[in-house]
């Protein structure tokens, strides 16, 4: 797996029970799969000599981000090293205009969009689609880096002004996100995981709810379709996570992720198959696992460092407060507001289970009550 | 961790999650829990030197097996090592004969025992037992090793030839053999797992069913209140397993572990909490985590070689047969008889259980259909 973060940490944990040798290429040691997987590579996923390197000892190689040059993981097929995904796949993961094209040329509704380089193609824009209108970074943005709502052409000629590409897309009135997860596996194998509903703060990920309370059967099914479509035409082997607007006209996709993803991690205490031996699975060509639920809910929590970076003096407490919250860490220095960990907690109701793992995932990372 | 088994890997992995900093004492860097250990030592747990040089790099020592000698033990509290479990309880694990006189003492009913060491005493034995007499060695046993049924004074001759100590104990007619695990902290909590069946063959654990079908719910409060007594009075910290014999004038305790057990391997796909994770958290002194089942039923089978070593070649035919088999696979090259993992299914039909579990762990480990 290129990338040693938390991803490839806890897919090294599910490679442990497959039998299945796993190796990191990892930009430093201290990096979080780096601490746990050993035979780790200190290696520069931006560099092709690195990535033949490291590949030279793996039978496929698959990867814990997007940021991949696309003309390395075509150097690398070239080469002969199986990739999963490929390039042509990964290529709508890592170019948020190529994504947008292809779903909209497979019929698949998303919001609308344009390519702008010109304050004034955004004034433009918004007479049809009004403000704010949301402009994304074509390539690199994650987490709500890369993506900025602007209520007036001067603030989008700022963003302008930053000098990278970027798209303009409408700002949807959504009723809730939710994200569809399916793997699919090079002999052409599919599973999908129950639709989950997210629940972001500027622009990232704080809480997932699996399923999505209240879903009706035909919605969870249609988002469910969609992702396994996207799968199928785009060529995706592995996991993809297809993020969603649930809006009173439909369902919109929003963005994609070729690779575990956090809307997933739910999985691992809440599924018969967690997203990780899910993803090793189908980047091996086994056969998948099962999907289902193991509980009625989940809620997954994720943990934001604070003020104080001591969260294992915390630890403590919130394992003695709530014997039922599953902690995973992932081995980060503690820094206010970097993602350190995630919680997870199984139940039947998931107002209860939001305030268990809300409680138990800011406490955790911050003190707060 | 000292010992590199696969109890050691499994905690590894467990440990991961934890965000605890985990390190293995093996024999060998092809020991199972050393191919996926990072920082794995290499040294010989029947050297002081090796254990103290080991302990250094650690907050607590524990065990992934009994075979520590019990004054190098003594030996490492006394170099201020914190140890879990310590000298004095482990000492009830490590030698049968101090185990069965420490559980009569407090009135923990078990079989009728004897040690001996003339065959004229085994027959006076049997007088009052009957044949056949089970002789025990008294130290190093595990696995069905160490145990002889014998049906006569010569039988039991031939075995007192060996000149290794051992106990008579009457042969117990069994109605099936349960099992009960409990952690318990130095902190003095404890947590109890369901009370399981063990199916045994030539004394070789191949298949747990969690919890243990029909067990009458006195019964199973009962099995629960041996374990965790035995627990507090031994002074035991981390996992204990009480391994019992269901007789019709009611249960009988047969052996102790102290340690994650066989009986415990369905936790991992079937408990909110690991016996793995449990146990780091009860040697490590942190809160214990709910014991509950996630399902109505697990059933774990064992995993052993048969005549074709080639495992993985089988691997694709299991996990596309039925896809809801948990593989746990613990990295050993295949011998015949040797176990080398144990698969896991969930359900509500311990029957249906039982037949998947057992056809998947045959099929992988043999080819057997």
């Amino acid at each position: 797996m290129v990338g040693g973060g938390q991803l490839a940490r806890m897919t090294c944990q599910a490679a442990i029970s497959l039998g299945v040798g796993f190796r990191v290429l990892a930009d430093s040691m201290t990096d979080s799969a780096a601490l746990v997987t050993p035979g780790t590579v200190v290696g520069d996923y931006r560099s092709l000599d690195d990535l033949l390197a490291f590949a030279a000892g793996c039978d496929v190689l698959t990867f814990d981000h997007e940021h991949v040059p696309n003309p390395h993981l075509t150097g690398l097929v070239g080469a002969a090293v199986t990739v999963h995904p490929g390039p042509e796949a990964l290529h709508h993961a890592q170019d948020k205009l190529a994504m947008r094209s292809a779903l909209t040329g497979l019929g698949i509704r998303c919001p609308r969009f344009e390519p702008v380089s010109e304050p004034a193609e955004v004034a433009k824009f918004a007479a049809t689609s009004g403000w704010p209108v949301v402009l994304k970074a074509i390539r690199g943005g994650y987490d709500g880096r890369g993506v900025w709502v602007c209520d007036t052409v001067e603030q989008a000629a700022q963003v302008l002004g930053h000098g990278i590409a970027v798209m303009a897309e409408e700002h949807v009135a959504f009723r809730r996100e939710l994200a569809a997860q399916v793997a699919r596996s090079p002999h052409n194998q599919a599973a999908a995981y129950p639709v989950v509903e997210t629940v972001q703060r500027d622009g990232v990920c704080h809480e997932v709810i699996a399923p999505a309370p209240g879903i009706a059967a035909a919605v969870a099914e249609e988002a469910q379709s969609i992702a396994l479509r996207i799968a199928a035409e785009l060529g995706v082997t592995g996991l993809l996570a297809v993020e969603m607007f649930d809006t009173a006209g439909g369902l919109l996709v929003n963005e994609l992720a070729m690779r575990p993803h956090n809307s997933g991690h739910w999985t691992i205490d809440g599924a018969k198959t967690s997203q990780f031996e899910q993803h090793l699975r189908a980047v091996l060509d086994l056969p998948l696992g099962e999907p289902g639920r193991v509980a009625l809910y989940a809620v997954m929590a994720n943990v934001f460092g604070g003020a104080d970076p001591d969260i294992y003096s915390r630890y403590v407490h919130v394992m003695a407060a709530d014997p039922g919250v599953k902690v995973h860490l992932y081995g980060k220095a503690a820094r206010p507001g970097r993602k350190l960990g995630h919680v997870t907690v199984l139940g039947d109701d998931p107002a209860v289970l939001r305030a268990r793992a809300g409680r138990a995932a800011r406490y955790l990372g911050s003190g707060e009550e």
